[in-house]
């Protein structure tokens, strides 16, 4: 069971912040990043900053699935997905 | 040796063709779908689009790599990539 994180449209450092405090608490090794549509290319930028710039490159990334999600709307749309899992060796 | 494909601003349908091209050509099985920055969400489009809607689900992806390239400019920057490899069963 990982902990994930959202990524919207706040301020870039506020996940970055929210990675490392996740992935340097005692009881966590790992955590994944999840983002829809536009957001997933953020998802990718905040698993890049924080596996090469943080934390001594001890994190690494474990996995990562794409995916689609459907909306219900009139006019049935898809948007993609990204789930990235970093870890913490 | 695959053949790669560059996510850019040109219309979505053009990559979807070209990636459709190059796996049902005869002497390919796979295609590197690669983009930078803002492109990245793209790709992920287009990757989902290609594998979920085309050929009978035949199309998987393969492989997904991140990773970072460095800009040379006078304030140092750098920009997330990402390459997903699909292949034909």
């Amino acid at each position: 069971m990982g902990t994930s994180i959202k990524i919207g449209a706040k301020p870039f450092m506020n996940y970055i912040n929210a990675v490392l405090m996740t992935l340097t608490s005692l009881n966590k090794t790992s955590v994944i990043i999840k983002a829809r549509g536009k957001f997933t290319s953020r998802a990718i930028d905040i698993a890049q900053v924080v596996t090469k710039r943080y934390l001594n490159n001890s994190i690494k990334i474990e996995d990562i699935s794409l995916g689609s999600y459907e909306f219900k709307a009139n006019n049935r749309r898809s948007i993609s997905t990204i789930d990235i899992t970093l870890k913490r060796n």
